[in-house]
């Protein structure tokens, strides 16, 4: 999967706060914490930060824009690769 | 601090969902990690998963007791254990 600046399946666009958003299941606890772990290094290269809530087997992550205005193309990008990340982590 | 039957500084008992909780704030996306990680081990020994809340400075922990019920003793061990993470993280 590559990543063009299209939101990929599953996420949505939310209007209020201005943000894009989608639930990851995973079928463990050691699977959403390999999603976490990915994310963290996917954070820390693009100095992205979403809001995450999580608990044993699913990720809910929300992507603000800068300064919480509108999520543009870097946040499309992340949400793109945070995608990927999922898929890898599945069997 | 030692871990006794007792909700430690900051936490909070609410009532609808019923659960304890408390927000811990950091200086730094490491010590947010930090502490993030040393929670995943206290689940994964105690088998209790609180909701986690997180962004690059905080994290909302939020206990539910067994099914859904009123936390418990375990959860307060689980809150009273977590209270001396986030100290023993900070500098």
């Amino acid at each position: 999967m590559s990543c063009t600046l299209q939101l990929p399946d599953g996420w949505k666009p939310v209007a209020s706060p201005p943000s894009l958003f989608r639930r990851y299941e995973f079928g463990s606890y050691a699977e959403t914490r390999e999603f976490l772990d990915r994310l963290a290094l996917l954070s820390e290269e693009t100095r992205i930060y979403p809001d995450l809530g999580f608990a044993r087997t699913y990720v809910n992550v929300t992507l603000r824009g800068p300064g919480g205005g509108m999520p543009g193309p870097a946040e499309v990008e992340f949400a793109c690769r945070a995608a990927t990340m999922a898929v890898a982590g599945l069997p």
